[in-house]
């Protein structure tokens, strides 16, 4: 069984953030989460993450999901594997991968060919490296006879500095040996630091097999450092992930304000329209048309579905469905096959039935709406005193008049009627009508000495 | 007379589409109306569309508006116009002009201006030809004392690969000689398909006079065969009628997440802010704010109005209105001179007076509002009961209060006062105050028990 | 005491503009406000806006700020400068900066240190110059013995054109001097003006000291003569001004659709969404999350706040406020801290207290609204009767019902509760409940005859 060790202690101060540096996020997700997915996919089944900084946050956020350790000091990568020891201890056989927590791009193919190549070549520790354009600053990749150096920028000889093939910062080690060497990396340098760097030194001074595993994806070495640097990587990742959905028969008119989330899938034929950001899960199906100025988050949508200018977060949305212009569906909503959801309307924790109509400045909370009802303007489900949270339940084929509030906990019958304007405080029978209403009293003369200022407006603005 | 035959049948697979190819969009118009329009701005009085893969949706976008007919097999270039015979037989006299129905940016005055040089050099073909930087893939024109010929990528030497004239694929034909040289073609070719392209080389065997109109566009060639190259085109697209616009003296803050069709039309000194979609026949007034996040369909704006995140299809705004934030205009909204439409309003086939206001959180549908009327707050015109939809007229002057229900058909009389939260049910009298409203009850002490919840909320939140 | 003297009397014809020219804005900024505000960060005290085309506008915009003097024909720079004569007179101790007020991005610091060296090497005049890559239509800067010389495009050598070192038409001068020289222009060249340029030549003819000042800001000589290039300058302004927000720690996942003015700041970890647009004095604080689609204009908002799809104007939020998706917050709308406001709401000219919520589809005006109040959907405050406007009072805790009207002036008590679908017309005391309501009346068996349309749709939709 292998292993992964992912360093994740930086502060990542240039960023102006209380974020430790790995939570900070490429397309609405955290880098951390980039390089984990990316060590599973690769198939690793053990992953254990280093922390420092903030080490609070990044318990909150993995959540028990990977086994972490804790590094109470900054003194280096080396130091940062050491503070790993039990992990790879408790698995001493097979091999550990080493990974940058704020290297994103690291892919799992890479990690997985890398595994392959240093398995077949029965090495000590494999470097991953890559060949890129500005190997400025990078440690350079020295092949030799017994396997390789990597020599840092400022131990480069004129030659070596021409050197494009760079160290990653990723490596396989063979378990056992990354324990053994880890105890003889020192400090002697001027950042009084470990160096995990030194390992291949080491290793290969002991006679042991040293490598590089070449990349064909330089984007691996890319991390940030500061604001501008994360925002050079959402650009990279940004492009990438249209090209992706491009290639998969998606139509985009413009990439402008598009940004989708790595693990959101859409499928062919689907638009996507500017303005447009889709995060977490959110899985969109065949033709629909989403956005513009569309947020979905966690966020299913079937086939052939609209959503115009919406906001969604952890809601259903079925097949041939029309929602917006300018709807909020919040957590829980669940929209059914044929239904339309209009303008100004908010959906929040409610089933709306198959080929329901909420068509214009509606509230639906805390409620169970069945088929073919119509929801007229201005109807409120009225699902909180106070006190409690009650739920609505509204039948088959109802049609709810316009300003209606529906006091809950309420039921509307079957193919039941609710006049306009009506508050409705008790259950109305299957086929009945519900009407509270008082007369309509009508004072002749009164209004237009109401009217003062309304009147000279129209005076002023159109002559009458 | 002139013709010309349109091919129009291809399917484009790697888009990933239901749609046949020359029906995607660039900029919102489909590719073939592109084509179908710089033919007819070019002067041409006969088109014929070839359809084939999904011949019914070309029938249905164009519902009659060309000839058509159908090539029940994609047997190549000639074949395509082979099916078009009859078409031609129809009109022998004068010359056909035969393009690509994917090919969205030929332009009208290269079709015209290639026919008046094919007019005048007394040809029997004229292949429009553009001059290109990256030449590999196309025909290269070789001009011979004959004429010319077009040589295919798979057939040139290493000299004619450097030639940079392509041809486009469009071409002018004297429509004798065009209907003469198809019965000559064969598919004696490895892709087994009659190619348009070989009548150049059998006219000019046969004496005939062939020659080359390069065009000034060289964009003319450019289609595209999977999404990305889609994308392409709307890039290319949007940033040509965006400077367009520019030169015309609209003023863009940024040009990100504009998209405007080539039809729109704007006068000049109006702002466009970003997000911004306009589409189909909008037409646009001097001096207006449009945007930003604003989408509008097939609707006219005045002078000097602001259309501020709206989205409207179909409507029609005056002068010197204001609209939005946050409105939808649906079809047949009329918004006068001088009116103002304000957030979270919803305006569907009804006429809005001159100076009257419309400021928030109200539905107003199938209703003929007078001038200088003030719209309250929440308020509703009922117009649907489930069986019929009726009409709502408020006459010049009128007051409707806030939540008020106008149950239609009724009629508020001018300068009449609708008390808030009232439900009309009958006409109302000009000059009359209508009032629908219970006894206020107060029960002292009630409230405080029912609040537990929501003032606990408070004393966490905010300490108190 | 130094003078500016600022030339802002252009037309700007092809900007297709009822503008003058300098009023034309870069992102959302006039242009003469970038030079008059660079002017006083130099610490300039006496500036004088030589004023000509639309100049009532000009007057009208800088609403007495500035001394302005008029320049009652177009006769060239030199003609603009003389206009200034009596200002100039009236402090002619010291150096006069003469700036084109269509010159944006003349820095203060290049203004600054101009002076200083101008002083410093006891200069008539120093013409402040910049190195561009493309000198072309640039008067080009050559150093003689005796101090320099500015040789326009059409007078110069082969070897002066290849000059990269231009004029940017700023120059620092000894007052007196500049008084001296003015009565010497002449007329005389092919434009028939009065050049300031030609100072230079005089001064230098006259045996006084002429030298230049190279900025190392060489977009400080960009103008803009169109629509084009005004595009260009906003997009110019628009990178630079986030490039600022970046190094200062504010985090972009995008640039698409951001425009952010020069004059607004941001504090370290907001997270700026696409689309959003920020102008005037707006102020951000620390780790808010603003946009998408937001557009803020003069308002101020605390730290930890959430903005998502709000515009708002003059408007204040304070800390841990949620604001959105979907809102309006118009001018004096005071949103205190802890309180949120979610879709479809408008506030105008009201207080909601710490802790407050406003859910959805309200209107809260002219309004004072307590601590921890929770407003139910649909309320409305009904503060115009359509003579006066009126004040509604909200206090601690009270829970207003859904789809309440509160007609102003009225007073809601401590801890008071309104049924839902009340009008409250009178002032509530402290912890009693408000009910307007009627018995509800229900109907057996009567809706469904009303339902036939809505019956039969339902039908044919999901075959229910």
């Amino acid at each position: 069984m292998d292993n992964a060790v992912i360093l994740a202690g930086g502060a990542g101060k240039r960023m102006n953030s209380e974020k430790p540096k790995v939570l900070l996020e490429v397309l609405g997700k955290p880098m951390l989460s980039w390089v984990t997915d990316a060590c599973e996919d690769a198939g690793i089944e053990r992953i254990c993450v280093v922390k420092g900084h903030a080490a609070d946050q990044i318990d909150k956020y993995l959540d028990g999901k990977f086994e972490t350790v804790y590094q109470p000091e900054r003194l280096g990568t080396g130091h940062a594997v050491m503070c790993a020891r039990e992990f790879l201890e408790a698995n001493i056989e097979g091999n550990t991968f080493i990974a940058c927590g704020d290297a994103p791009f690291t892919d799992f193919k890479t990690i997985h060919a890398a595994l392959e190549f240093h398995k077949l070549s029965d090495c000590a520790v494999t470097v991953i490296t890559a060949e890129v354009s500005n190997p400025y600053g990078y440690g350079r990749i020295v092949h030799t006879q017994s396997g390789i150096a990597i020599v840092e920028e400022k131990d480069c000889t004129e030659e070596q500095r021409r050197i494009s093939e760079i160290s990653s910062g990723c490596y396989w080690f063979r378990t056992k040996d990354l324990l053994s060497v880890l105890p003889k990396l020192d400090r002697n340098n001027a950042q009084n630091e470990y160096y995990l760097t030194d390992t291949v030194r080491i290793l290969s001074a002991e006679g042991k097999k040293t490598a590089a595993f070449k990349t064909d994806n330089p984007d691996a070495v890319l991390g940030a450092n500061d604001r501008r640097g994360l925002l050079r990587l959402n650009d990279i990742a940004r492009i990438r992930v249209i090209e992706k959905h491009l290639s998969n028969g998606i139509e985009f008119i413009t990439t402008d304000g598009i940004v989708i989330s790595p693990d959101v899938t859409i499928k062919g034929g689907t638009r996507i329209l500017p303005g447009t950001i889709l995060s977490g899960k959110t899985e969109i199906g065949a033709g629909c048309v989403i956005g513009p100025n569309t947020r979905l988050e966690n966020t299913v949508v079937g086939d052939g579905s609209i959503m115009d200018n919406v906001v969604a977060n952890g809601a259903y949305v079925g097949n041939h469905v029309k929602v917006g212009p300018f709807v909020q569906l919040r957590p829980a909503a669940r929209i059914c096959d044929f239904a339309s959801v209009g303008d100004f309307v908010e959906i929040k924790n409610s089933v709306i039935g198959e080929g329901t109509a909420v068509a214009h400045l509606t509230y639906v909370g805390d409620s169970d709406i069945g088929k073919n009802v119509n929801f007229g303007c201005g109807t409120v489900t009225v699902n909180y005193d106070g006190t409690n949270k009650a739920k609505c339940v509204v039948k088959d084929n109802a049609f709810i008049g316009c300003n209606t509030n529906l006091i809950a906990p309420v039921t509307i019958g079957e193919a039941a009627y609710t006049a306009a304007g009506s508050t409705v405080t008790k259950d109305i029978p299957d086929g009945a009508l519900a009407i509270e209403r008082s007369d309509l009293h009508i004072i002749n003369g009164y209004a237009v000495k109401k009217l003062t200022r309304h009147l000279e407006k129209g005076k002023k603005l159109i002559g009458k």
